[in-house]
């Protein structure tokens, strides 16, 4: 059997390792960007990939910007975009029907949406590792741990040796059944870390270094436990989440980064799924709105700011 | 009967504002500074006073560090330093019978110790105005408005010519019997803007144009209101909450700035008491709560920034 070509869209720090890594494993696969002077920048330079142990690799790259991207280059894709940004996606994504799609976003919001794209298998791909995109032409691998991957909609089994392809050549990637679940502890840690490092400027070590900040951190966790009916839980997740912020102690967050370069940020995907799900529920998360608020707050000040 | 000589304790915006209109009114008034360098420089240089108009004026000062401050120098005392540093000044003031003090901090955990120091009067001094240090030698009255005078203590009568001196050169004080309730405005107003605009890196105006900064904004104030069982009045203090955002529109709150140069804020005098008050009558106030842990756990990241 042919291997079926991967569409990575979307060249963000996952976008651009998991390109590096088809590439590596002599996996056909073109790379979606959005911006065409980037799919202009790959296509001259390449891409430079910095493995885990500091070594360099030449990726030769074949980009093409979204704008001129037809679903039919490709049998399974791999969507990378940010959370927000998958709706702006449909339309194409819905121009066929998919051998297979993988999602890799933050957050849970868009799950909603995913039903509404013809695919014999929708895949989630929970990112538990570490990637930084340094340019536009250069991704590093930068720590440890695995590529969880849930059958969403449909069964992925045909795509069993294109992961086990990706785990060959260094990047874990490995099934999961309880998909919802590690999800949902993703989910967990980020509703903390995410607003908190963002809103205070810091990097994630603070927030258990610092006595304060590590009480809010402990209240943002329970208020999602609470909110997800695993009340029973609450100290597996502060563990949890705390082997993060100490594991990623000197990185900076992703939201504290769009903040400071007044981006959006993915706080609706994260902490509003959080806010939605309690409201249904009619539970109460004093802290979790309040950082909902704020971050939601500091987005629209960024957006002035873009506005000039 | 001759003038009570003013040691003006504190050379911050209201200490150096407050000098140059004692000055002004040919009142006797000595300033102390905290650091010796800048009572040299202000022995040396005098004072640039800028009044509303834009119009600048010099005035000559007679400025002693506070290491060698003599309370004998003084029948009056003004004591303008941060409300947390109040408490280290005690020694100095317990030194002798005053006739009296005026205390013009921010919050009110200061108004505990008052008691400890023997005067026939001590006063509360509730800044309703603008004030700017432009340096240590430079301080501009940039907003209209009143400063309160409430005897907390004793009785201050004799020292009315004195405010009605300052009245006569520009500086609207005035004497109030409800001083407790306009502190405690004062404060609901305070314990809403200084953290919001501290945490979000925003100037005042931001509050009221920035739709969730506002409805945080709102909630700060229900929760200082319901704290000093002033439910009732939540409209009104919103609004004169939101006045004094609009008024300021373009200022950056003193929290705000502390926190950016990596100083100590006044979270504890102003939030902090909330909180206390909170405790003791058993209520609620999540919102509150979380700005009091997120700037005072800043506080503490500025204290790691300051020592190195």
């Amino acid at each position: 059997m042919e291997k079926p070509r991967v569409a990575v869209i979307g060249s963000g720090s996952i976008g651009l390792l998991l390109y590096a890594y088809l590439k590596l494993a002599n996996w056909p696969a073109l790379l979606v960007t959005n911006r065409p002077e980037q799919a202009d920048h790959l296509n001259k330079e390449g891409l430079t990939f910095v493995a885990k142990s500091g070594e360099h690799q030449p990726i030769s790259v074949t980009a093409t910007p979204l704008s001129s991207f037809y679903a039919e280059e490709a049998e399974v894709g791999f969507i990378t975009v940010k959370s927000f940004a998958v709706k702006a996606l449909l339309p194409q994504l819905q121009r066929k029907k998919w051998d297979g799609l993988v999602f890799f976003q933050n957050g849970m919001t868009h799950l909603e949406i995913l039903r509404q794209i013809p695919a014999r298998a929708i895949c989630c791909g929970i990112v538990e590792i570490g990637a930084k995109r340094e340019s536009d032409v250069r991704v590093q691998h930068t720590g440890d741990g695995t590529i969880w991957i849930g059958d969403m909609v449909g069964d992925s089994k045909n795509f069993d040796p294109m992961w086990a392809c990706l785990h060959n050549v260094g990047l874990k990637a490995q099934k999961v059944t309880n998909w919802r679940d590690k999800m949902e502890r993703k989910l967990i840690a980020n509703a903390a870390i995410n607003p908190l490092t963002g809103l205070f400027r810091v990097k994630n070590g603070a927030l258990i270094e610092n006595q304060l900040f590590s009480l809010l951190l402990k209240e943002l966790v329970k208020e999602a436990c609470v909110t997800l009916g695993r009340e029973r839980e609450v100290d597996e997740h502060l563990a949890y989440t705390r082997a993060i912020c100490d594991k990623t102690a000197n990185n900076l967050s992703s939201m504290y980064m769009d903040l400071t370069h007044h981006r959006r940020t993915e706080i609706e995907s994260i902490t509003g799924y959080l806010i939605k799900e309690a409201a249904k529920k009619g539970i109460e998360i004093p802290n979790t709105s309040f950082v909902y608020h704020a971050v939601m707050g500091m987005d629209e000040e960024g957006r002035k700011v873009r506005m000039g």
